[in-house]
């Protein structure tokens, strides 16, 4: 092996971004809590900063100028709500980086840290480390983490990494990006007929998603769910509020050749209350290669993972399967918020010069 | 953000502490498992060493330099008593100075480290990392694994981070860091009124406190707690041995206003046998706002955390609160610690050529 | 202290290597599934790898070199079935090399990923990191990884770090390799009488030294075990086909002055279906001071660790005695397998000139 060539593939990849100077205008981000946060601008300069993260790191020497940018930093990735998705994306996310981390994986780690309050557990944690990534089944723990930080000296970001069945803001921001990058060589998501599929009104993804809408021209949105499960009242609300047009249906055969993406969501039987699951012929709402031949060529079909019978695998291989890359996609978006966070993006623009 | 104002910072931090060399005659630290190690000698360059540490860390420039310190080192964190908070400092401080970490939080990782004797455990560690940082349950497991050492051809330094009720030296150390840098404006440790609060029979961080303040001039010590967990006879029997006065009492007003420091402790209720805990009037042993206002204005409170009822956290905000600091202290007198073990201390000097 | 020394030392080691150059015909390795893949050539190419790196590693120097290597590289250290040895030998291999690592060490740490296919579960992981490095106790895992790989647009290597009963590799590497070096003065493996003792029926890694055997010439193979686990009949059946002589004996005492090296195993009573091994007296297939006078003075004792009674703590200060050894070649022998895998050689060497 001769490293020549990928020196050459570096020096061209450089030139892609070397002229590039880190926005300017935008306002400091500290704590990434709650969606409401994003706006078009934000979502727009995170997605750029996704792709040229992504960008840099295609070659070793990338790599390598990537792992000295927050070298210097520790993260503490605080779980009591096990994902190991989650947990794999940010902890990767930040080794990109050079971040160092420590971890708690579930709540039974410490019979200490179960005595004492949140705040003191988040104090303590913040003694060490220059960032907490925390992710509970409790609703408003970051938020109260976050509260805290504006009361002591020396305060540290707090991210959300998914709280309960509330909030889950990076994976907002991974959809978006996916979705905006897989539709780019036709716009991007303005102007586009978005399908949500499947437990709208369980899962927080498509909630999140429908709700970030708002941010992009002209889009449409066909929610496909059982009476059981459609889209709660809120978001409906949301979208009115902001003249974002919807359809509800419970059949994807009459709607499938509109779309120009198709999110697909499990159904959360494990919310269920008495079974509702069990009710429901589930066939309805699922993507298998049946369904691939109603739907657009130039389609995206999405899904949040991990899935059920919802998603067969023989769609894994049709080009417009796009999940597995958007997996991926959301270690590139954490990394990308973390250089966001600690203000490193005049540094990460410097390296390629 | 221009990085200018920061590389002066740095350039000024590093002109105090660039004429320094390490002590040249200290005995070499190998292993750390008692406080009787530490002389006041020990103790006094452990505290500059951490403080020079701190110093070096201020700027994203002396954290670099950290962590190439011993960047070629492997930890291995063995911790069959969980404890978060010892952990992450730990932790941390090994990733400040660049060394790689493996951990075992509980002892019920492996069903083949439970099947074989701890020396086996122990010297199947050393095979893979150069340090060994444990915390046990057990009394004198640290003393044992130092003493496996002594026998195999490839000796690593042990850590004794807390076995069981009996030893913590590490507290110990980063106590004494605190009180003696929170009272350094007033000359140290040395002349001072010392009160020690709570459960002193059974907290082992009081009994360390007091047992090292032999090694300070014209200590006088304050023990407050009820009378069923006054301050053990053996510890009373050493401060006579020295020569250092000591008094007890059962009521805190009366002496609160002597007091230059006090470290406040938990009353440790999960080693009741006969729940002798409720039986005591916990508010007389407890620092809140009502209390604050007897206590000298340049006193310390200080408190090994986690707390309970004993510190109110309205506490918190006074200048006078250390406990917090002390926290964050841990962190850095432990990786001085590191520093000392690895003999890394003229080339942490030289860092700052 | 001073470094002169030990840069001397480092230019001396580096004298050994500095001419080397990578192998150039070898086959490029990918997966590493089983002991099947390994021919005279590889375990000789292997086996100098592994000795080059721990030259490399006798300096800071050499260990600073070493830790730039795969910097760039991520690894998942995917364990569900716990094994402390193991994984602590392959993590440290990897933070030799510098590459980070993210783990799973229980089955039960997300309840997501109990929910999904496995090929779901190592592809997300896929997504995340470099390298997978799984232990299972199910049989062929790893083989499922390595097949599902094949199918995806990204794939990675696989390691099998140990699959159940069936298959460990890397044992079976670090094995050869402690046996090749262990003799090296008496020429290596070629010509030896090679005694394996215990639990040959059910103990994997006595089976793959076996196995591996053919790719030395003249080798006799001496097995010593009760009959109720002698070595299985495919093992011997592939000697035969191979023309490799071997005996069977139930009397350790007849044969142990003949052997080159002998290879203790454990007797696996975890695996007992009517409590076979409690009829056995296992004394007789023990080594203690009391068998020692009777092997050669140049023998080899040999033990994959964890040990129980057959090997007495007493053998570890015998020179013959080897298994500490052998389980630390197993972390130089898993970093020369990392850095073949991403094909790093060629690099390697080049930091020695």
């Amino acid at each position: 092996m001769t490293k020549a060539p990928l020196i050459d593939e570096w020096e061209q990849r450089r030139e892609e971004i070397r002229f590039k100077t880190p926005p300017q205008n935008h306002h400091r981000l500290f704590h990434l809590l709650h969606p409401k946060q994003f706006d078009r601008t934000f979502l727009d300069q995170m997605c750029e900063l996704t792709t040229d993260i992504r960008t840099l790191a295609k070659t070793p020497e990338g790599q390598s100028h990537l792992q000295k940018l927050l070298a210097h930093k520790r993260a503490m990735l605080y779980f009591t709500q096990p994902s190991t998705r989650t947990f794999l994306s940010f902890n990767n996310a930040c080794h990109i980086l050079g971040i160092r981390t420590s971890e708690i994986r579930d709540s039974s780690t410490s019979s200490e840290v179960k005595g004492e309050s949140l705040e003191d557990s988040i104090r303590t944690f913040s003694s060490y480390v220059d960032v907490i990534i925390m992710r509970n089944l409790e609703k408003g723990l970051a938020e109260r983490a976050a509260t805290l930080m504006e009361a002591i000296p020396r305060p540290i970001p707090i991210i959300n990494a998914g709280s309960g069945k509330d909030q889950h803001p990076t994976q907002a921001l991974l959809d978006i990006y996916t979705l905006e990058r897989s539709l780019s060589h036709r716009g991007g998501i303005d102007g586009k007929v978005i399908g949500m599929m499947g437990d709208l009104s369980r899962g927080r993804t498509a909630r999140s998603l429908a709700y970030l809408m708002k941010n992009y021209r002209n889009v449409r949105i066909v929610f496909i769910a059982p009476m059981a499960f459609t889209m709660g009242r809120d978001i409906l609300d949301h979208l009115e509020e902001h003249g974002i047009p919807y359809t509800a249906t419970t059949d994807l055969t009459e709607v499938i050749a509109d779309l120009d993406a198709i999110y697909v969501t499990r159904i959360q039987a494990e919310h269920d209350i008495a079974g509702e699951s069990q009710k429901i012929d589930l066939s309805r709402f699922t993507i298998s290669s049946k369904e691939l031949g109603a739907l657009k060529e130039d389609a995206v079909i999405m899904h949040p993972l991990p899935r059920g019978p919802e998603l067969h695998p023989e769609v894994d291989i049709d080009p417009r399967a796009k999940y597995w890359r958007q997996e991926r996609n959301g270690m590139w978006m954490r990394a990308a918020l973390l250089t966001r966070i600690f203000n490193a993006e005049a540094e990460l623009y410097a390296l390629a010069r």
